[in-house]
This record gives C-alpha cells, structure tokens and sequence, in this order.
C-alpha cells in the first residue's frame, strides 16, 4: 500500500457538512460529485498529498443511508492507493481477508476499488484504490 | 493542517491486532508505545507518509476502553498534523469548534496534542498535532 488516498466520513447533509468541514480546514471542498451506482453525493478536500470524502447517501438503499442508520455520522472509511489492485487483492484474499466485491470496481474520483469486509479487518472498512490511467 | 498525520485504531487486543495488521500492510509496525496518561498501548504502521495508530485501553477508565465499550473496535480518531497547535487552536475556537483540552498535551510519538469535541465535528473524533522539537 503506497499512502492513504483518502478518508470517508458519512455525513446526513452534504450541503452543510461542506461548510462545517470548510472551516475546519480553512478551505473548499475542490470536488463535487454523484457516484449513482453506490447512491452517494460525494465532496473532496486536499490535506497535502490525502484527501478527506465526505458522502451523503441519496436513497434509502445506500450503504451510507444504512450506516448512519445504525452507527450515526462518523468516519465511514479508510482508503489506501495500491499500485496494482488485482495483485493487492490476491494478496489479501490468500491472507484471510473477505473482499466485497471479487473484481475491482468504478468507484469516485476515477478510480478502481475493492473493499475489504470490516468483520476481518478489526471492524475498519477498507477500500483499496488504483488510478484509472487515461488510454 | 498539513496533512494526516496518522489514523488512531481501537482495538480490543493488541498483540492479536498487530498480527492482523502486518498481514494487510505487509509490513511490521515499527513502533510500540505506552501512553500511560491516556491509559493506552500503542503500536504505530508507516503507510507512505502516513501512519496507522492501533490503541488498545490498559485500564477501565482509558478513553479507548469506554469507546469499544460503545461503539466496538473500529476506526477512533483522525490526526492532523498542524504547523503552530496554539495558533490553530485559537483559529478553530473562533470557528464554533470545542475544544477538548485548553492546553496542548503530550501525546504518543512526541507530539503535542489537541483533541477537537466530535459533537462539533460531525461526529469525528479529530486530533490536532504538532511535532515537539529538540530543545
């Protein structure tokens, strides 16, 4: 794992959300975007070389609907950069760990990822991330 | 703020942690620290120019015992790391944010630290801290 891309904090009202995190971090968000296949709204912060997502859930069936749901807002996530994920994924797959999902997938910020079930991970939601490269 | 400086971990045993974790960084941690006015046992993982902070509560009172009490073991805080921690903290203050000490306190890895109330923060847990340097 090369760094930690970014951090997912789930918050109820995104519009809100960026103006508290905005203050705290003396900053805008730079981004703002819809990620409809996981029914989220998501915003980005630059904290030098990671960044920080905040996600709103925008239907009932959102994992992030659910989240706050049971836990409340809070950190949803960790994600860190892998060179190369299919190989990151073997990896941890032969280690123990429960990936979510078996073929890495089109999440924000133009990336690939895959997550790892928190029930072997101590209860931590990790997502692993790799650049799409331009053709 | 700089940048993260680590990810604070609460975990219920820390050896068994540690285990866990060197298999998904594929690394050891190269650090492990008592902290004993938090009540915690430490271990720190680099991740690029990050870290991740596993906290295991050596007594009932310790803030990390009360939180898997509540919550279980999962992600407990967001570091920061910030250039002046006095100014910073004045700065948030004026924002609306609580402040969970007054006064910078020593905490793990030679820091000055400074927690920020979550209550203020969308239910995220954030440190503030600065590096303490060499007399």
């Amino acid at each position: 794992m090369i760094k930690i891309e970014h951090i997912g904090i789930a918050v109820k009202n995104l519009e809100n959300s960026n103006q508290l995190f905005a203050k705290l971090f003396n900053q805008s968000p730079y981004k703002l975007e819809m990620v409809a296949s996981e029914g989220v709204s998501t915003s980005f912060f630059q904290i030098g070389d990671n960044k920080i997502e905040l996600l709103e859930a925008t239907n009932e069936e959102s994992p992030i609907y659910k989240f706050i749901e049971k836990k409340g807002e809070g950190i949803h996530h960790i994600a860190f950069d892998v060179k190369d994920i299919q190989q990151e994924m073997e990896r941890l797959k032969n280690e123990g760990f429960i990936l979510l999902n078996e073929i890495p997938k089109k999440g924000a910020d133009n990336k690939l990822v895959c997550f790892l079930h928190p029930k072997t991970t101590n209860g931590v939601l990790i997502e692993l991330c790799q650049e799409i490269l331009e053709a």
